[in-house]
């Protein structure tokens, strides 16, 4: 199987765009699926639209489902860390695309994006594998 | 790869059934995955029962996390719009199916539906790829 | 397709770690994706880390989502069964997993678990399917 790591510093931020590096790893391939893997218990990756004001939306929602206060039985790490382990549940660290003679077949506002609400851990690895179809 | 596009009318319904449509996509293929993709940035796909009562109670969970407030900062399109940017971070654009002998490995309850909040953009497609086992 | 059904008694456990099956499932393959479905409407699969709190953290987070109340148009089963339907909408039914070498990339802190809040039906079936890479 083709696969590699990203090394990516995510730092305090929520929302990482991965677009590119995903399309660079595809490219030159034939039909298949890419599967996105995130091996971290307090991130996940999603398909959003970026630079249009989402990203703080997302952070608004996921204040409603999971607040940053002392509510957690996880208790390690910053205030609201525990929170950050309940993500994953939510929004998944696996999510698997088409790729059509070598090109993610994304909808035009579809961007591939970290979600990464942990700011203890401020470097994160994300596993590309491409299943050949 | 064995790769098709749906074009659904989904008008203003929130929840559109495609069991049948990918059922369909899938007889006569061997053993493998079906993934299917919904390549818009305000729409998912998920496995529910449907014609129970599940979808407006559905409707009513994303109301919870989601509301259809003047509240967000991505502020394109009709009352609420921003919120539908954010939903498929929580409800992803991709699933997977295993395929036994042609035949979706669904439970007796589960319909493969796309879940679209987006009113504004009543057609939409769907992509179903099969990923031979 | 290399695929097998796990069976499991869930009762009314709401997390069930199924790392170690899924582990020997792929253990002693080579490259691929495991796929781990649940054919079930009122449950889901995820990726979190377990023993450390994050189990009863998230059933916080579904009562916030999916209160366990009267309020579910689906009515069948117990009090709050309602929301059992609605969970695979955010928790989903299906996720993938790499496989390298016949060893789950997992990260360190990640454990695959059923998500069934379901007491009605204790007992579960999963299946895992392996696409070779």
């Amino acid at each position: 199987m083709d696969t590699t790591v990203l090394q990516l510093h995510t730092g305090q931020t929520l929302v990482t765009d991965i677009t590119s590096e995903v399309a660079n790893f595809v490219s030159g391939k034939n039909d298949g699926l890419v599967n996105i893997f995130v091996p971290h218990a307090t991130a996940g990756v999603a398909l959003i639209e970026t630079g249009s004001g989402t990203e703080p939306d997302l952070a608004d929602a996921l204040e409603r489902i999971l607040p940053v206060e002392d509510i957690y039985r996880h208790q390690h790490g910053s205030l609201g860390h525990g929170r950050d382990h309940v993500l994953p549940a939510f929004v998944s660290p696996s999510i698997s695309i088409p790729v059509i003679d070598g090109r993610l077949a994304l909808g035009t506002w579809q961007s591939a994006v970290l979600i990464d609400p942990n700011g203890d851990n401020p470097d994160r690895k994300v596993r590309l594998s491409f299943l050949p179809g």
